[in-house]
Order: C-alpha cells, then structure tokens, then sequence
C-alpha cells in the first residue's frame, strides 16, 4: 500500500518532475525571491516530496538561499539565533532539495524534500504541523475533543537532544 | 487515473480525517496561534486537502483566525490593503476548510482546504507556487532551461479582473 501511494504521487502533480505545461517568457525569466521586501526575511514552506506533507515553515535571507541552492541542502535563518541553520547539520537529518517553487509575488519560498530520518520537528513528529483541528467545519467552538495529533512521533527529543 | 489518485490521497496521511495517533494532553489542550510573537501577523500555509499541492502563503491575525473558525471559509490579513480579507468573496471562489494545523511553536498556521474554482492565484494558476527550479541539485546555476511552469492556468486574470 505504501509503495503504492508512493508511486502515485511520483505520477501526480506532486512528483518532483514536471512537465513544462506553458511557455511564458516572462513569468519564467526570473527566478529571484524579493528578500528586500520583507526586510531581508522571506518565509519558506517545506514540503515532503513524497507525501506531500507540509513538513515546516521556516525563514530564508539571501545567504541561506544561495547556500540552499549551491549545496542541495536546505539552509534557513534562525529568527531566534539570528544566524544561518543548515537543518540537520548536526544530527545529519539533513533536507535534501528535490525542487524549489517561488510564489507569483516572489516573496514566498517553497521547497520539496527529502527529510533524512524521517522527522522534521524537533519535537520529534514527522511534521511540526503535528496539531490538527479537524471538521466539520465550522467547528462551533475549539475543544479538547476536536483536537488531535496528525503524524507520527519519530524519536523522543529529550533523547535526542541531551 | 484521477480518481484513483484522489481515493489513494484521502486514505493517506494526507486526508482530512485523521486517526489520534497519541494523546498528550500538554500538547493538545490549547489550540491558539501565537499572534503576539511576530507583531499580530502569522504566516499561513494552504494546501489543498485532496492533492496536497500548496496553493498559496498568506497572513492572517488574530480576526481572521476568527472569522476562518467562525465561517469555516478561509479568511486573511492583506498585509498591501492593510485589512481582512474573505478569500474569494466577491468571486465566489472561497477556500472551504477541511482542517487546520498549527506548528510546534504555535507561529505558523496551516490551513487544509477545498479551493473552489479550483484555481488559488490571482494570476489564474492552481497554485501561486506555480513556477518551479527542479533538479538535479545542486543546480549549479539558475537558468531559463531548468525552471518550469509547474501548474496549471485556470483562468484569465485579464478576462476575471476587468
């Protein structure tokens, strides 16, 4: 069953290889994220490649970018450490770049990975988006009850993170 | 094909109704975007709930979380109009929410949805994540050769906006 959603997705708008549908000379001219509009900070969705689960959102400055695309691995800015975060440097849960996407504004960043290990959040979940509010929608009022855990917990950070 | 890919997308991790994979309560007893970390404005993922393809990144504050829970039709802060804003209002092309997820941090919200319409961007594409760089990476360079159209044109934002 795995392999076989795996292969559909390979097959499906999601697969890293796409064909090229339009041919627009000026849409597809530039590919420059607009750091200088958000005072130098653009933010970064970071996808599964293969699932399709949004793993995280991040941040990127124009450094990060250019580290991103020169080594194939994702690199951000640290808003709290104020510095450049190779993801997964350390642990060697690194996230290998499968395709990168710029939005119609240029001011948002979306990249397709591989997550190396499995686990994007240092909590451990698969996905730091690992909190759900499910429908039906709309829910009246936000209780214990609507609430649930949406992926899995893949290591148990104060293990990991000693 | 389509459908196939559509029925294999809701039994995946992908779909709307998700198991309780585990119960803690620290995590899930509060439900609450932090807006007050990053000056009352949050960064919002949305994807749509049946491919899992990322439509869009938009902002919402503490009224539009509101007024999304309140409605269960996705609803924004414009950070150029400086006011909230009904995706889709006066074209009917609203975003139904299937599901929301917050991050780790509680500073980044995720909205699952269907986009009626079927097109999210103002320019008329599915998706505002409508261009891609794809691999191999490292890319070594940027050029017009590897970045694509990754999605389709719905409509025709000189015909839609007149």
């Amino acid at each position: 069953m795995r392999r076989h959603v795996k292969n559909i997705l390979r097959s499906s708008r999601l697969a890293v290889s796409l064909p090229l549908i339009m041919h627009n000379k000026s849409i597809l001219a530039t590919f420059t994220p607009d750091f200088a509009k958000s005072g130098g900070l653009l933010p970064v969705v970071t996808q599964c490649a293969e699932s399709g689960r949004v793993l995280m959102l991040a941040y990127m400055n124009g450094e990060a970018w250019e580290k991103t695309l020169a080594s194939g691995e994702a690199h951000y800015y640290s808003r709290s450490r104020k510095m450049l975060w190779h993801k997964g440097e350390s642990s060697g849960n690194v996230q290998k770049i499968r395709a990168v996407r710029l939005d119609c504004d240029s001011d948002a960043i979306l990249l397709l990975v591989e997550q190396i290990g499995g686990a994007a959040c240092h909590e451990g979940y698969v996905s730091c988006f690992f909190r759900e509010l499910s429908g039906p929608f709309p829910p009246g009022a936000v209780t214990r009850e609507n609430i649930a855990l949406c992926c899995e917990k893949k290591f148990d950070p104060q293990e990991v993170y000693k």
